[in-house]
């Protein structure tokens, strides 16, 4: 068995995800060799024992914990993770709930991985709300969108928490130094927007972020600020809206070029391009999406998370530990609650 | 001076829109010479005078009406239309009011049209609030979402009554035989949703709408609806998150092949399929949005409109007068509330 570096231990769901196990076991073992750490592999032992051989690492030097099944996207969220014992997801949380991992990273179910951040890990101190917080890439650098799907509705004072607990983690995963704070609305008129915007907003400038007023959905993608808070009904809607345009857009200029077939060596003459294009939006180089105010790091990747993306998110989880986001997302939450 | 065939009166709001008056004078010129109808023209008399002649038209065989201001972007929609007695916007609407036109077409401030629209023109008998609707390009169809930006806060009762009026006009203007209805919502799932769309989804099944659930935002653009109800707080973030990515796509793959100037070859190859998506994405053809559920057509046009955009506005508002729009809309609500 061979000695692995020391460490946050990481908890990582390999059941969940669209390519799963292959590509999470990948992701594990390219983030082994990166950083010379293991995760501890949740999931059905069998099947990583084999993925792992077959990779050309020796089973016995990784932690295999047992969790074989998978919670799949048709089931209910909170439901499944309260009567499943052997759903991977569940395992992992318990890793973190009882202190054995200090994080857990899943590419599966999003509201099953929320549910077990909540129920089983538990809320953070001095944290009321839970929220899902999502990098918008952009022109110069992302923008964090938070709440993007904890809760569907919110109070005013969950929005100047999602804003503190967004900042904590810019500041100390991304490395943005004070970051500019931004609600989300229909306008960046301080009169434009909505009871829940308009409260936030008041609160939001007592509070001791650097707050810019409101933000319009274009101004996530041309860094006009580095965090924007919304209810999760609203965050959720948005970022569906980004996704649901971009796949729009793409299978409208497929449809073009298949129908007019002597375009398509401009495609080639293109692609270059294009794949700069993929590259710079491509949600696998921000490594999954944080759920902030539960007690441990927990980080939620894309359903579609190829072996790079598993990795990045490991990246992700390894830094929020290092720098004791959780610790510090409580203390911020403490001291403007006293 | 020429007889105008007989037809709907519709009052064109000459210096609404970035590129008025130009091109306002020069769509409804277009809409003159299509369907042998003049609207009526209101702005600054001696402008308009000018821009007919010079378009080879005798100004005298036109109606013009004073109305020389225009209330910018930056003004509070409200106050400058109450305060600037001679805004084009306000006196379009006056003449809805006094029954001169009945219906009015603008490219301008889009909060001061809806102003103009629910303080002058008024609202429709037994509608308690009007909605914006726009229509959203899809792959088969366009689908009608409403409300977004009336009204930034909405009850239950009215997002069934958005949906009510939004069917009326796909019905009567667009030839939508039993609209599909559903409500907005971050699930297709009945479980998926706020407060208010499980309030509204209860309200819409106990209604004679064709209502078939909840659409998340990617089935807007797959027809798999005609029709989507929401806040006008949802709606206009949502509207604001497709302009934002269309324009971000687009900025990042101009941005790419500025910086690899040898795949620009490609682009001239690829012209046809680009312009066979910009074409079916276009605004312009669907000629603007209608505010529902006022005592008058009132046709909002997108601002950077151009003369075709202007004449297919003018067509659409046709259509609403002769398919007696605005009574179907008040039958419909009035029958639902007794």
């Amino acid at each position: 068995m061979t000695a692995a570096a020391e460490g946050p231990a990481i908890a990582l769901d390999v059941m969940g995800g669209d390519r799963a196990p292959a590509a999470t076991v990948e992701g594990a073992v390219r983030w082994a060799k990166a950083t010379d750490r293991r995760a501890i592999l949740v999931g059905d032992v069998d099947v990583m024992r084999g993925l792992l051989s077959s990779g050309g690492e020796d089973p016995s030097s990784w932690r295999l914990e047992s969790g074989p099944t998978t919670i799949g996207m048709d089931q209910h969220p909170v439901q499944a993770v309260r009567s499943t014992r052997d759903a991977s997801i569940r395992r992992c949380a318990e890793l973190v709930r009882s202190g054995e991992a200090q994080a857990l990273v899943s590419m599966g179910n999003t509201g099953a991985t929320m549910a077990a951040g909540v129920l089983v890990v538990g809320r953070a101190a001095g944290v009321d709300r839970p929220g899902l917080a999502v990098l918008i890439p952009g022109r110069e650098a992302p923008t964090l969108l938070i709440d993007v799907g904890a809760n569907a509705e919110a109070r005013p004072e969950h929005l100047r928490d999602f804003g503190l607990m967004g900042a904590v983690y810019l500041r100390q995963v991304l490395g943005t130094p004070n970051p500019r704070a931004a609600v989300l609305s229909i306008g960046e008129e301080a009169t434009k927007g909505s009871p829940l915007t308009f409260a936030a907003a008041e609160l939001l400038v007592a509070s001791p972020l650097n707050f810019v007023g409101n933000v319009e959905p274009s101004g996530l993608f041309n860094n006009s600020v580095d965090l924007a808070v919304c209810d999760g009904f609203t965050g959720n809607l948005v970022l569906k809206s980004f996704e649901a345009t971009a796949e729009f857009a793409v299978g409208e200029l497929r449809t073009a070029i298949r129908r007019r077939p002597y375009t398509l060596p401009g495609v080639a003459f293109m692609y270059p391009a294009f794949r700069a294009v993929r590259r710079r939006t491509d949600y696998a180089q921000y490594g999954g999406t944080p759920l902030l105010g539960v007690d441990g790091v927990v980080i939620i990747g894309h359903g579609r998370s190829n072996a790079m993306a598993v990795e990045n998110a490991l990246h992700a989880a390894a830094r929020a530990v290092e720098s004791r986001l959780v610790e510090r997302v409580s203390d911020g939450l403490t001291s403007i609650s006293q």
